[in-house]
């Protein structure tokens, strides 16, 4: 069955860097389809051989989509708390909801497979689990959910090498745990195995794709190659026809410039922000190198010391948020962050207190959640647009004050930023999107409307940055007219606060 | 602060009996109003001295008012998981949303409370523990939260003769921990602090109210009259005046009979239930009383050895699956045991598969979950209401015998009872929810509608019993046009299945 996917088979830099730019174009479009529009969610999982890249393939997917529409389950040993409900209880648990896709590592096959394969059950168990597996698919995919499930591949002979290659490397030595190379020991039994799990659970609802492992383009292109036909199908099948022509708001193609004249002595902490800061391409591409790479170690000490991070972005529409967090999810597990994002609140928070919402989605220790647009909103959007009252917006200073003192005394490291751009930045970033037909569909009507409240939203952040910059937790103002000065900025700013968080 | 509190006040059985029904009901409506019309929630929490009756004085009002809308957290040394999390995750987590009501036993108050009388804490982190706590309060009355605070109160030598009270029987005597004793020998320094705390933190907003804890019925009494004073004063304050009139479904109150006519050749397997068993009433109160006893042995005995019940209720309106579950909480402590009702699914219900909202409720081991109605809704009132079209409802069998399986196999006792009425007795029961005031409020314009399908409904409970009565979790199907034998019957079969599955 793995004869395939033992071909050796690579993908060049040049090709890689040539296909990648397409198919993350079109998986991202899909992606917007599917949060739009779409009536399905979206489970994939991933299985196979240690050492196969299952985890870097998840983390790439992650980089290249929108991460906030994504989340990431992975599932170690059962847990204290999971272990007080049945087995399945944690898959129901992490469900995504529709519009949303879950990616699975070490999910429902891991722990039958493993305890199979180490003779902890018989096979007449193990087959019981298939069964309840599909069981568990079927009822999903009945209701709608796409389901795909990748199994990495390497032969005998490359899994040794990667194993090798892994511990050779001081950074990626830490990748390998004893059990992967007791894995390996049993490498035939690990397979056969394997064959026949696969041959069990190949429905039409839930797919197996074998993928070769060994060249990291190779496979990161394959599954999300995989990935993307899947949901074009089945976006074409919901008569959604996948194209970004679909998502693009024509009002928002046609609009006049909305910014208002700016108000008699209008004077901020915002502007008067040096906004004149640049950074030339080459010393930017260096600068970003060493930042992700110390991120990327400081981050690694963090999780082992158990110390959360929660990073907060806020700043006004097209100040590059997302950019700058696209350049620090490469140097992070999939496994070990998430990134936010908050719509209008469902109807279970609001039938509570706003920060609950908040409070629900906080991880638990040593992960990292970043926040693109967080509780304060209370005291931006909600008290610019009048979704919430004086009385409201003005208590919530001293609420979220609160909240940040008690992740602080959690040991949560908090690094808050506001990102600001100029109103003629902005301008020229809303023409770029209206121009560049990859962008279009980023521009909304909303956008311009919020344009049109420029001072009455630096008014509100002005009170915000004042009110809120307490000693423990102040706020990082960083001038954004230039990307690639905001983003080392930003990336060095983190570090700075990991870095002194872990002195200590 | 105390001397109040200890005036061995007591209040007779009879006037107890007295007052007791004319504040039940005036809960009942209150709570109705609250949950129906308010946009607020409740949160009470309950401290005080050991062996002054918390724990029993929430396990009565769950036993007066509506279970299913109130919820009562019992917090004890902190999990594990929650260790993950900022102190008051715990407490944000399990906010009670809109309309509904939570009970906090050894809530926020208790660990640092015995934190600083046995010194673990100096007098300077108390008092800042106290603050956050009156910050959370804070933000959750500002945001319209009803909040109450019972201290309950023994003096010295009334704790001790309690406490050796609750030891000499043998029934209660589990109660009563080392801790407990520990407390008392400290009492002088306990008492000074719960001064000190309550002078803290009685607050407009989260007010103190202390009671003498030595008579059951007092305390009882005392703490029931401030809740509904407090609810009432709220409820008034948001426009709603608590009367039951406003409860009343005008229209139900004028219909007329809408059964249909019996089809020809009708034949299922609750029409040809025997229904005529019935049960005199002492022989009725001899037998509560026995298997109330029976089942609150063995269900302490299931959660010593971590072992879960679940009861699901299905049945026609008016077979009267609340008296029968309201038979069944006396036997329980309120801190172990949930009863479960499902209105209309929730967006995020909604986004997800419909076992979803069900798997998201069960929980963990030992404890104990009414279902008064449940996932049978599905191939019940979504099938004849065409909520789930045909496909759907059809393969739910398949869905709901492997989410009991799991249920069985993680060591669940599982029961499921069928109340079963006949169309006559039915009716009778309607007409007397019409004339008697006090019960006008349970008969709505639905209970009518739903009537009027009483074949389809038995159509499709026979088809549900057919396919999903499986060896290891069979329906009992229960006579109930007699409400003295149901009740019986069913404590019985409960206590049967927890005998059983004790003795394995």
């Amino acid at each position: 069955m793995f004869r395939t996917a033992e071909l050796e088979q690579t993908v060049s830099k040049k090709v890689f860097k040539a296909r990648a730019q397409d198919i993350r174009q079109q998986l991202l479009e899909a992606q917007m389809l599917l949060s739009r529009t779409a009536d399905f969610s979206v489970m994939v999982d991933f299985a196979g051989v240690d050492g196969a890249g299952k985890g870097s393939t998840v983390s790439q997917l992650h980089a290249w989509m929108d991460t906030r529409l994504m989340r990431t389950n992975a599932y170690g040993p059962l847990p204290e708390a999971d272990r007080q409900h049945p087995k399945f209880w944690r898959f129901w648990r992490d469900l995504p909801p529709v519009g949303r896709m879950s990616l699975n590592l070490s999910g429902r096959y891991s722990r039958p497979f493993l305890d199979r394969v180490n003779d902890r059950i018989s096979e007449k168990e193990y087959v019981a689990e298939l069964k309840r597996t599909q069981a568990f698919e079927r009822a999903l995919a009945d209701d709608g959910m796409l389901i795909l499930k990748f199994w990495m591949h390497l032969s005998r002979d490359a899994q040794k090498q990667r194993l090798e290659a892994l511990e050779a490397d001081p950074e990626t030595a830490w990748r390998v745990a004893r059990k992967d190379w007791d894995h390996w020991e049993i490498y035939d039994r690990f397979v056969e195995t394997a064959e026949r799990t696969i041959t069990e659970t190949n429905t039409e609802y839930g797919p197996w794709h074998i993928v070769e492992g060994m060249d990291s383009n190779y496979r990161t292109l394959t599954v999300a190659q995989v990935l993307l036909d899947a949901l074009v199908a089945r976006l074409e099948k919901s008569d959604h026809t996948p194209t970004h022509e679909l998502l693009i708001d024509a009002e928002a193609m046609e609009a006049e410039d909305t910014l208002p004249p700016e108000p008699e002595g209008h004077v901020t902490v915002l502007s008067t922000l040096d906004m004149s800061p640049t950074l030339d391409k080459s010393s930017y591409q260096r600068k970003l190198a060493k930042q992700q790479r110390r991120i990327h170690l400081l981050q690694r000490e963090a999780l082992a010391k158990d110390r959360s991070s929660v990073l907060v972005f806020e700043g006004p529409d097209a100040a590059g948020k997302g950019g700058v967090i696209r350049r620090i999810i490469p140097t992070l597990d999939a496994r070990n962050y998430r990134v936010l994002q908050f719509g209008a609140p469902t109807d279970e928070e609001n039938a509570r207190h706003y920060l609950w919402r908040f409070w629900r989605r906080l991880q638990r220790s040593g992960r990292l959640t970043i926040f693109d647009r967080s509780w304060y909103g209370r005291v931006l959007v909600e008290r610019v647009e009048g979704f919430a009252n004086d009385k409201e917006w003005r208590r919530a200073y001293a609420e979220i004050n609160d909240f940040e003192d008690q992740l602080i005394e959690d040991g949560t490291i908090l690094v808050k930023f506001w990102l600001h751009i100029t109103p003629e930045e902005q301008l020229a970033r809303f023409e770029d999107r209206r121009l560049k037909p990859y962008k279009r569909w980023k521009l909304t009507t909303e956008d311009w409307r919020n344009r049109g409240k420029w001072y009455e939203y630096e008014n509100a952040a002005h009170d915000m940055v004042k009110y809120t910059s307490t000693h423990v937790s102040p706020w990082e103002l960083i001038p954004a007219d230039n990307k690639n000065y905001t983003r080392i900025k930003v990336l060095k700013t983190f570090g700075d606060y990991l870095e002194k968080a872990l002195e200590d």
